[in-house]
């Protein structure tokens, strides 16, 4: 299996494969000041909410390595880095752990070794929720659907939606997967296909038009779908295109399956209304390969996230267990239950 | 306001605005054969049922002029010109029409005329479609949301559903246009943006993801669409895209219009299901602006129409009435009440 790696540390520098390049490209961007990595993560260097949050943790590295005793320094390079992108949480709560360490005096080693740990945590994280996803499948050998790319290249390395359909492909209770383009950035065509083609998972690209079609033939068992921002009453921020998804889903009789790690749940939060959604340049629209397309004159309206209301999901799957039918008191009872690392037996880490 | 002419007729030639350049380039190409008129119904120059249907019928007008007395030549032409795309009735309808008129010994004269007769009542049918599908709409000053395009371009000149857009605009009725750009084609961005910007009609571009985030937030009083076929039941096969912003709107409580003329309807099918639906090339999925996107080895679903069920629908306009909620009965109604020519006190030609 080939491995997808989006975030190297390597000589006390990041390296972020340049993912507005790809497929055509496989090109890695070296990184050596916290403003640069923000930098990155706002131009979409690198995406995908626990890749960003993993990118940033480095990011507070460099600031360290760069300013030194220098607090006031590093302070204002964490809030650069906040800023980078308003609407995945898990930057926050990534550049939180960091803070936290600063706060107790840690030496750069050891924010080093922070920072290392949060990425090694996030891919054990995916491969958990890779696992307890696919165990959600019951229908043997279906084909699923996904929006934009939540795979290895959005988070640490494997994925989220991505890793329950590698998991579910290699225990055989996944066929195939369908992948929705995603307009206007195109994570599913250059992304989502790309990393499914290097592993051979069979992968067939639509227009996000086509979804309900092919809903309508019985040919889809799960939606499948990454988050940007989970809230407390279980809403789910991600990528323009999942709430219709998650609406025609419902329509079809078509299970709808969230997946990410418990650092993109955000508690402070009530519900999916208060979250921030970040608006593009409506050049993404009206532009095509750095061509115009549309009329002068024509408007666009670009906003790159939306957010799905608890009742269309069937089932929220983190590092921490499954939480079917979310609600407010389910969503607070994962932080309470006992963690994944705890043998459990299947059924005592699903929250029905 | 500007005139968009998709369809000459000049000079015993036929002259086609080459959709494929729009909006970067105005360019019209001339046609001396029904075959390359065949071809340009293929490949796209000329699209929309209704425009579709109209060149169909000069088609067969250049065939005679080739041909002459040997009808067999020109049995084979219509034959070809009946293959050019499968969905789209109103090219049945067309040279159903034209077919007539050849039986009944017309000359090159009389064939012409009932091509330009043809053409004009296609307008004129629009023009009737745009005020009965505009009364419609009660809330003052609304938003409404638009799929593909079927307006001038798709037509004889004037649309269907932006026939209503641009009667209902000059009523004061709609205020704004939002358009879908509509994958993978983006006849949204490039033809329905500029004919509103032509017309200095206020229009915005969205990604089809982004429409049930707009309706979210309570933005729009009606979708409204064209189709290309039409059937018994009220099913209406449209743009693929059309299926799943029926479903969204349904769900947000946004009534959906669909706008045709009668030579769209096809009473011989009785469901939707029968609809026989256009497979293009995956390429249109697989590369952008003729270059490759997708990684080698990904494939791709690419069905251009998709069905909406008439349960989905709140109306049906067509230049001969109304069909409110339709159904079977409604429908065949509407061929056997008063033409709409016919002065009828404006609830009387809405079947409810």
């Amino acid at each position: 299996m080939a491995t997808v790696e989006p975030i190297r540390w390597h000589n006390r520098q990041l390296h972020l494969l340049d993912q507005r390049l790809l497929p055509q490209q496989i090109r890695y961007n070296s990184y050596d000041t916290a403003l640069e990595v923000a930098a990155a993560i706002t131009t979409m260097v690198v995406r995908g909410a626990p890749a960003i949050g993993v990118s940033a943790a480095y990011g507070v590295v460099l600031s360290a390595q760069q300013h030194g005793d220098n607090r006031d320094a590093i302070a204002a390079d964490i809030a650069h880095l906040a800023k980078a992108r308003p609407t995945a949480i898990n930057l926050h709560w990534a550049l939180q752990q960091m803070q936290q360490r600063l706060e107790s005096g840690a030496t750069i080693d050891e924010l080093t070794a922070a920072a290392i740990q949060i990425h090694a945590d996030d891919i054990a994280a995916n491969r958990k929720m890779g696992e307890l996803g696919a165990a959600l499948i019951e229908t043997p050998s279906t084909a699923v659907l996904t929006h934009c790319n939540a795979g290895a290249l959005a988070t640490g390395g494997y994925g989220t939606a991505l890793g329950v359909v590698r998991r579910g492909y290699s225990d055989g209770k996944i066929c195939q997967l369908y992948a929705d383009e995603t307009r206007p950035w195109l994570q599913g065509a250059r992304l989502t296909a790309w990393e499914m083609v290097q592993e051979q998972i069979p992968v067939t690209l639509i227009a996000e038009g086509a979804a309900a079609s092919l809903m309508q033939q019985g040919n889809i068992g799960w939606v499948i779908v990454g988050s940007d921002r989970i809230v407390a009453n279980g809403d789910v921020a991600n990528k323009i295109g999942t709430y219709p998804l998650a609406i025609i889903a419902r329509h079809h009789g078509v299970k709808f399956m969230v997946v990410a790690p418990t650092s993109t749940i955000d508690m402070s939060l009530e519900s999916g209304s208060q979250i921030p959604i970040e608006q593009r340049s409506s050049d993404e629209l009206l532009t095509l390969a750095g061509q115009p397309m549309a009329a002068l004159g024509a408007e666009g309206w670009n906003p790159v996230f939306d957010v799905t209301p608890a009742a269309l999901i069937d089932a929220i799957v983190t590092e921490k267990g499954v939480v079917e039918q979310p609600n407010r008191e389910k969503m607070a009872r994962l932080f309470t239950a006992a963690p994944a690392d705890t043998p459990l037996a299947a059924p005592a880490n699903v929250l029905v």
